[in-house]
């Protein structure tokens, strides 16, 4: 399943500081991907803005790409790299996540899923065989096994069918990469595949479900399912619960989080990946993270502010010095400019915190650094006097 | 009135290569100035990526700065080059054009225009001496008189008198600005004042009026009111009878101007500067200027097109290799980087163009640049089919 190597460089508890090498480059680890879904990043930046503000790994979303433009003539196109100018990993998710988020009239038999476009109204069939197929098509650094995301709150007599569903998706996945890997027209024949674990919150189902899937032997192991309406706590507890049933020695994933202590307690937890849209989305809504609390850059005590968004930030927006009274005049005015912005140094702000998180795991000093880092926050936020997203 | 120098390197006809000296620097002539209303160019370009396309003036809209941030807030900042980041040269006009085409509830008399703004109905008045204020306020290099802009084909009566009327704004604005000037807090003491003739499509009045606004003895002259509706003809036999009597040594404006064709026609009447929207906004909608005619992205020709939007282009979309299909692609997934990719693509060809005119003018054969140019252009227009705005 593809040429690459995962190196444990060093580990602090259970955090872990990884180096993933693929053959579109090293992914220094614990690392956040920055959520590029249609093969963009919302906001206007381009795949060199991207690299002026570090990133190392794009989310692409499987979904989205299938029904606009098509994974056919991206495949034709040579695949999301060349499309989009993106020569760095990307990762691809599965689809599974927009099918039972967005999609309308769903219907989930052992097959897959039948479902409507949310475009036009096509009907789309997706099982496990289609996604790796729309993601070979793709031909992403890594994909991700098609799984059902069951709420949160769901029963636990279906989440326990549901991970048992997934499972046998998954095998189904593995089969399904294994020979397409072999194809000839395969463009990315070193595609990554990382299985998802399921179970929802309950512990046992989690466990089961991850001792089953580790045995797969996969690149690469993703805990699914959270971050959709559980609690912080509850999202630690399964952490603790299911981390230690996923190989230490392969990358982890935890999918769709989250806050920067949410990746800073899942850093300590044993994960190796991130993703979300929080920095691209609170960017677009003029909310803006600096190492002194948020930015709420809409507010009028802004108006006349001559300072950057943050002093001594590396940020692009940062660094050439551009005010945050001008930010925020273009996000008042509408013009797309506020937005690029808003979002490059959002998402600078996360990609380094994951360079502090890795340079404490580096000097074996994660657990001093984290506890500061936490009071830090907190303490911006009580400044604030209200909790930010 | 400001320190300041223009040069008349070569000439060639009546065209004219120049080279006008500020206090923000050197700008080439004849030069094509990019719109950036609202202190940035619709799209999401920042002052960093118009240095990447090579632009030379950026054009600020005063009506649209006067009524949001407000002018005393860019005042306070430290003027449009602090605001914006921006440390070349600024034109601002002079929120007439705005005042008389999208202001409701107009009154015109002889001490200026009461309006309501068109963002929350408040009041404003604006006249000569305000319209300068504000222009000081924003500290451009170069301010525009306010003038008055009537319709193409208003009544003879009606533009002789309008005509007479923006004369006597013009002295207005000419006294207000020396009085600015000296004023100790006027961030640019060295600001420029251009004077606009008008005069409808009246041959006998543009020549008057612009007799009596030369020996004003201004730092540069534009040509109003053209551009609003008139045929290019008129606009060409107004010019033909116009600029020989401004000033050969002040550099020339034809405002709101327009096509390639129009920019060379104008360039060869000798006019220095030119600005439209048609670049930008065209690029919005996707319509993509190419040596080889236009590009209309949105078509499902290019929906599998991996090459640039024109081979050998030095714009940074074409430089870095986006292909035709992700652009497309782009455009109908919503996504603002490609009216980003767009804008700054058409914004390159128009600055480039302008680039190519000054090397014929270097070179002394504008004429025959000219003549093979304008036959390009009419033989792509010919084999669309159509014609392009």
């Amino acid at each position: 399943m593809g040429s690459h190597k995962y190196e444990l460089l060093k580990t602090e508890g259970r955090a872990k500081r990884g180096r993933l090498t693929t053959v579109h480059g090293v992914i220094e680890t614990p690392v956040f991907m920055n959520v590029a879904t249609a093969a963009a990043i919302k906001g206007g930046l381009s795949a060199d803005d991207l690299r002026s503000i570090r990133t190392q790994v794009a989310l692409c979303n499987t979904y989205h790409l299938h029904v606009r433009p098509g994974d056919r003539v991206i495949h034709e196109l040579g695949g999301l790299h060349s499309f989009m100018k993106w020569d760095r990993p990307i990762l691809t998710d599965s689809g599974g996540f927009q099918v039972f988020s967005l999609a309308e009239l769903r219907k989930i038999k052992e097959e897959g899923v039948s479902f409507r476009s949310h475009i036009d109204g096509a009907p789309i069939f997706m099982g496990p065989e289609e996604s790796m197929r729309i993601q070979s098509h793709l031909a992403s650094t890594i994909a991700m096994a098609f799984d059902e995301c069951p709420p949160a709150l769901a029963e636990k007599d279906y989440v326990e069918k549901s991970a048992d569903r997934t499972y046998r998706w998954l095998i189904r996945c593995k089969a399904e990469m294994e020979r397409l890997s072999e194809e000839p027209d395969t463009i990315n024949k070193d595609q990554l595949l990382f299985g998802i674990n399921q179970g929802a919150v309950y512990e046992d189902l989690r466990i089961d479900h991850a001792k089953r899937i580790a045995e797969l032997d996969l690149p690469g192991y993703a805990v699914g399912g959270l971050a959709v309406g559980e609690t912080h706590e509850q999202m630690y507890a399964v952490l603790d619960a299911v981390v230690p049933y996923l190989p230490q020695d392969k990358p982890t994933y935890l999918m769709g989080v989250g806050t920067p202590e949410n990746i800073i307690e899942g850093v300590d937890r044993g994960i190796d990946f991130f993703d979300c849209v929080y920095p691209s989305r609170n960017g677009r809504h003029g909310n803006l993270y600096t190492g002194r609390g948020v930015v709420h850059i809409n507010r009028a005590c802004y108006e006349k502010d001559t300072r950057p968004i943050e002093e001594g930030c590396g940020c692009p927006v940062c660094r050439n010095g551009y005010p945050r009274a001008y930010i925020r005049h273009l996000i008042k005015a509408k013009e797309t400019l506020g937005l690029r912005f808003c979002v490059m140094h959002n998402l600078y702000f996360y990609n380094h915190l994951m360079e502090e998180i890795r340079d404490a795991l580096d000097d074996d000093s994660f657990g001093a650094w984290k506890k500061q880092k936490l009071d830090t926050l907190r303490e911006n936020r009580e400044a604030e006097g209200k909790t930010d997203a």
